[in-house]
């Protein structure tokens, strides 16, 4: 740790025009006046320093720096800054393979973890709060299951050669800090007692005991937790909640994936779809003060039901497109009958599937009695009315996480979503 | 490859003498006299050059020589010499972790990929030509469920940290293209239209085809396949057939790693336990001469018996006693219930097992109908006979891989061996 932190200082609002003053690939992306710059930090997230910088002249970026433990936490929590290489990589990989929902990498310095990208100009905002706030993204869904199908497909084995693969895998076994620290906060801490779990407290103390008791759900986390740890499936996000993308109503930008590396993918198409069911049943707390949600959840819904059918289209689409490709998982030779094909990708996708419903299903619980909270819930001010929402929501996980083999369609858990006893 | 095989020579009797006296880490370990040595080149192997290199004061060891492609076949199928890397590699830390079963590594010479190790002196012998000569190896059982047991445990995220984990996988994803050889000849070639693909020919020319018009076993091999390439478990060997061990009646040694890598575990007791039913088929094409082998099967059926329980007995025993180690997997915090345990263990066992049966009998099929074959099959003379034996294991494997999730104990599986129609 101590060698990898020579030359690392973390910067403030002050520093940073330094630095960027003194640093040409930064500075000439803000044209000649450097005088004029304005610096503001406005990192909301739980990890980093994000910073948005804007000259006199009208250029702009975003400077994003991690620090060697958790923002949120703070020192006691320490965790690599390291973690910024594997941000940039991915930012830059993401980008090649669906630039449209991705921002540019300007420049990155490894020495100080710090990124310097395009900046997503207002009105683009953190979808998260979109949600909470009620706004409908009517591209949501169509630019959602655009990145994951093509950052998924181009990176797995369907796509990849087994060297190519095992190149890339090994490259982000480095990120292992990362993992560690998803391996807890999801999949260990909040099935036990654990220092720094919290939940709305007294109303769901029995809820998280209950968890903490309840072996079928732990039996079926440890298998999802097997599949983390262990399955190199793809490039995936590693953190792909609401709080990760972007939005406008008509753009929509993936960021922060400090967490990439080589996983399953069901971890994050379910973080995004966990979250959608989050925010969906947080709307009920949310409902007052004259705002009818009612019209809105159906949004939500919809939105579920077409990120994963819209993704498992373009997902095979991309797959029968590249069929006489260099991926190595399916030889078109071995699998050229049409209709052994087609078995082929149904059972593909339903695995796929179900892997989904666990991973987001596990993500819901982790935000209810784990560590790190969603705002979703979190700005419902009203305790008592907060704990039933999030008590719905901890039943829900619960049973999709359990019964996941169970279901076949997204419209199977859209319609359990809405028939959730009061 | 050019710049990787910069220094590399391939030796032969003669100039390996030179080397070792111009070697002192290998001269040092023959005594002395270095004038009286005695070289004998005995790879029989499929791969590499091997020489028992033994001195006139009575020192010995073996070399073993990986060349730039595949020695059975020749300059036509290439293969990275950078294997004797991984093949040292993995002797050592299985030496480490069960030395009673393992040669010492004594030196390595990454330029001309040349490992000198323990000569395993007569009578130790290859045990696949002991089970056709109808040998009895009382210990072999004990001795193999601990080598496994001890190695895939040790590698596991049951005893392994995730930094741990991930530092060796991303090591093990440099042996790609001896995966990427695995992959083919065991998951892909004996299902289509092969260059290198031979069978007993013409009484398997039917079963050739049938396999390959087989759209369920096809799906199912496409599963293992996955396995094979994602999902990183342990170091497993890689390569755990019966020509990988050595053996006398007191002594088991088990050799040739070079196909090692982070991969299923089921697959390396897949390989044993797959190749001692080929052996068990093949008794019957032996049993000719006045040479009855009625007992020896037996004995062959006991020994995969207690192969599996054994090692599962081991495993578990292992896995307790490492409970509150630095272990991932499955921490002691969440799974304290001693029923809940109890049950963790039961499924993990059996998953293993299942894998155990689906990757045993593809092993089986790909020494039928793919590009290597197995002694115990090809040393019946008579064609028509050996086709019989063959096409018995060939729908004996087939049917245990398409079934396998309904087999829960191994004495199934011996049972329903013994129950192969005629």
């Amino acid at each position: 740790m101590a060698l990898a932190d020579e030359g690392f200082r973390a910067l403030d609002e002050k520093s940073l025009i330094d630095y960027i003053r003194a640093t040409p690939a930064v500075s000439s992306l803000l044209g000649d006046d450097l005088e004029g710059l304005t610096v503001k930090e406005v990192g909301d997230g739980n990890l980093n320093f994000v910073y948005i910088v804007i000259s006199s002249s009208g250029g702009s970026l975003v400077i994003k720096q991690a620090i060697p433990f958790i923002r949120c936490i703070g020192e006691s929590w320490p965790m690599t800054k390291d973690r910024a290489y594997f941000e940039a990589l991915t930012l830059r990989e993401h980008g090649r393979l669906c630039p449209a929902h991705v921002p540019e990498v300007y420049h990155f310095d490894r020495p100080i973890s710090l990124i310097a990208m395009r900046y997503l100009k207002p009105p683009h905002i953190i979808l998260r709060k979109g949600l909470i706030a009620g706004i409908e993204y009517p591209l949501l869904a169509e630019h959602m299951s655009e990145f994951m199908a093509r950052t998924l497909f181009f990176t797995s084995l369907l796509y990849r050669s087994t060297s190519e693969h095992k190149r890339e895998v090994a490259e982000y076994c480095g990120n292992f800090e990362l993992c560690r620290h998803t391996e807890r906060v999801v999949f260990s801490d909040p099935y036990k007692i654990s220092q720094y779990n919290h939940w709305t407290s007294p109303y769901l103390d029995q809820d998280a005991e209950t968890i903490r008791e309840d072996d079928i759900l732990k039996l079926e986390v440890a298998s999802l937790k097997s599949k983390f740890s262990e399955r190199a499936q793809a490039l995936i996000h590693g953190d792909l909640h609401t709080g990760s993308v972007m939005v406008t109503t008509d753009s929509t930008q993936v960021i922060d994936p400090e967490f990439s590396f080589y996983g399953p993918m069901g971890f994050d198409i379910g973080a995004l779809v966990g979250n959608l069911i989050l925010s969906f049943l947080s709307q009920d707390g949310h409902a007052n003060n004259g705002k009818d949600r009612t019209a809105y959840k159906q949004w939500i819904l919809k939105t579920i039901e077409d990120t994963w059918n819209l993704f498992r289209k373009k997902f095979i689409s991309l797959w029968n497109e590249h069929r006489d490709g260099n991926g190595e998982a399916y030889l078109a030779d071995v699998y050229k009958k049409p209709e052994l094909w087609f078995i082929v990708q149904e059972k593909y996708m339903k695995d796929l599937f179900h892997d989904t419903i666990g991973f987001g299903a596990a993500k819901m619980i982790r935000r209810i009695v784990g560590v790190v909270h969603v705002e979703d819930f979190e700005s419902i001010t009203d305790a008592k009315r907060r704990a039933y929402c999030e008590h719905r929501a901890l039943e829900f996980a619960k049973m999709i996480l359990k019964e996941r083999q169970r279901y076949d369609t997204i419209e199977q858990i859209t319609s359990a979503l809405q028939n959730i006893p009061s």
